[in-house]
């Protein structure tokens, strides 16, 4: 027998044991293989998002325009459609799972997305406060344009206000899969059942969590590396749908690596929350908080490299 | 002369001065432009890789599906072909350079792929566990649908646990390539040398790292900016192979921005690491750990502002 | 009427709200579709100074290659072309709009691209100077192809040597989007304005922040969640152009979760900066910092579980 054939031979006995171990009982193996959101449509949707809510800064190459209205015509309704369309099959998971008749479904989705587009202009509105405020805030952004072909922050909160509208209409999966989406382009991880006000400005935002019940204020200002999230999660699925995350109030700038939680932790209005701090409960308006014992330690390279040759073992002294 | 014809004539030049400098001199430059593994062959694989362990989740477009075994035999059939000519090709890099003859990696590549494709059912229990797990631990999470279609920590366990398959079987460059593709994605960077037990729940996940030599048990919760890492890399490539990095015993919950490091770092069974915890030592089983000293400083805004009219150079007050 | 006629007239009424709200008063609309840099061409042009950097790594599979000196110089003469047109682009933006004529700016943008095209030569210089760090700073790094082909460090630090010199050229809004594009795909968020040395080294990387005007010398390796950044923003627009962030100096290494900020803040020859330390003022040559009063506390989770029967609400002890 040939190499070749015993190799094929080979390969159908490992596609039929793999094809076997596909038995439904799995929660990784998916029954119905149509009639699901598809990750790679509601990327497209989120692509054709920011064309309709940024129009003329992210062009769809297909057209040759001349009077950009008409295009934008086409984009809106090709969105909508689309939209529509994975809706409609998100409308039949998580907790609405067979909740709801086919048709039912197909009049909601219609509602939902007539709602959503409604929306558009209320949410550029908001996209246009978070633009102003990331250009007042930071002194290295150079115009307007910069802002919105490259700033992560914008890019996240955009995701999360679009996202946070149909989460509000209490579609299932479709909205966590847009913020994912923002969270995997960014390091900016907001859930979209958080609440968060205008003029909201994300600087730099790489390991940036806000959490489902979190409550944000206007120009609120938020550094890379903050975490505005729950204390405990060990309840686990028993806190599905308390407050378990802070509520942030107006003017609050917090400052990179902060960590502020619990559901009943408010920080008042016009608190400047220092670098690294770890708070979990309430703060004053118009307190400014940092770490107190910030205490470092100096040695000077000489004295440690005798000390490492004591204990060639311990190489503790090097990172701390 | 026409600017035309001149501007032509200069980047020429510029060509041939670039072109002069690929002299093959630098480890930049390959030397052989085709014999090595191809970032985007890479990322393909890992896509179809994603259809297999989680069929009916990432549909491929490409085909009209009636009856999906048929389909995924082809898929199968497929990926075992690319992987096949991508480990073929990494065989011959790192340490493994020059040590095998074209036949030999031909046979241990075959060899290789062959035995990757008859663990995945044992992959996908291990990846089944980490989903139920992230159900169990996570209050957002609304179905299983979700946490497949939008969870970060699931693509990068499942991505880690693909790729520590081929890390076992030695296999150079692959493994890293496959696990940095999930850094990327997700910002959760585990190396493909670590060894993690089932039940693995990864939350928001952002800034992750988990060194080459770390053991991780059953049950274990890690969350956002979490450290598992060496103590000091000084030693450079003399540490290479040396356990480097902590083991994490069973049941442990690690809250975010822990640091756990070094190699003789034990962290016992049942113990909760609480967050923005710097530890070096081992940690007795069912013990809680948290930051000793963790007071905070208190101001108002008056009498900052009082302050800052005084020292206009110094804005230290502000962020701290 | 019909559903379809009903919900299609909807429709229409939807689409003529929003392209009516499209009314250039928003800094979000954009005026002139045509006239800026688009994020799509500056990716593709990033990939392909990639493929030019680093030549038979990142391959163009359009091409089959006999003598690649001819496939270099078409890709060389391509990404020229695509650079001419998007920095034509750029400088009508931000300070430099409206200041130039189109036939000034089409000359402006070929003197800049002959320039920086001239210094490819340089640029690799410093790209292979990084890649030797790696290999140098790593144990788990197991050939320089590994470190090309998957380190995200290299990734960042490449296209921040690239953008660097199209801001030294003072081309608006263009770097910023090179780097961006680094930052989204690594997590690492390398201002083009910073100044960086030979022999650069981010290890795992992800959360790194380097601001606009950090300088840092030669041999400095920096681990992930490390900020080089300005003490405040709070003087918005008004700081742009001042020193805002620190100077680091030959041979420093800056360990995990490390803030370093300000201005006038210097980080002296050969020092080594410990995990997580907070440091807002010039520290010594020769010294290593680390963090006093780093104690823990520990409790067993009996004691604690009493607690928590006490204190059902309070379920702070859980993560601190």
């Amino acid at each position: 027998m040939s190499t070749l054939v015993k190799e094929q031979q080979e390969i159908d006995v490992i596609v039929k044991d793999i094809l076997a171990d596909f038995d439904g009982r799995k929660n990784i193996d998916a029954v119905d293989i149509f009639n699901k959101p598809d990750k790679r449509e509601v990327q497209e949707l989120v692509k054709n998002l920011f064309k309709i809510v940024y129009p003329g800064y992210f062009r769809d190459k297909s057209f040759k325009i001349y009077n950009p209205s008409n295009s934008y015509a086409v984009i809106i309704e090709d969105t909508f459609y689309h939209m529509n369309k994975q809706v409609f099959l998100a409308l039949d998971f998580c907790k609405k799972r067979g909740t709801m008749t086919e048709d039912d479904r197909r009049k909601e989705s219609y509602r939902i997305c007539k709602a959503f587009f409604g929306r558009i202009p209320k949410i550029r509105e908001y996209i246009e406060s978070d633009l102003l405020a990331a250009y007042d805030g930071d002194p290295a952004a150079g115009c307007f344009e910069e802002i919105i072909l490259a700033y992560p922050g914008l890019i996240a909160s955009t995701v999360y206000r679009i996202a946070h509208e149909l989460y509000v209409e209490q579609v299932p999966v479709l909205p966590r899969m847009m913020t994912e989406l923002a969270h995997s382009k960014t390091g900016i991880d907001i859930h979209p059942g958080a609440t968060i006000d205008k003029n909201f400005f994300i600087d730099h935002g790489t390991g940036i969590v806000i959490g489902e019940t979190a409550i944000i204020g206007k120009n609120v200002k938020i550094y890379q590396g903050v975490t505005i999230g729950a204390l405990s999660t060990r309840g686990g699925q028993k806190l599905s749908g308390k407050k378990r995350h802070p509520t942030i109030c107006d003017n609050v700038t917090i400052y990179a690596g902060a960590s502020i939680l619990g559901g009943n932790t408010i920080i008042g209005e016009n608190a400047v929350i220092g670098g690294n701090t770890f708070i979990t409960s309430s703060i004053n308006p118009n307190t400014i908080v940092s770490m107190k014992n910030l205490e470092m330690e100096y040695r000077t390279s000489e004295n440690t490299i005798a000390t490492e040759e004591l204990h060639q073992s311990e190489e503790w002294y090097y990172i701390i």
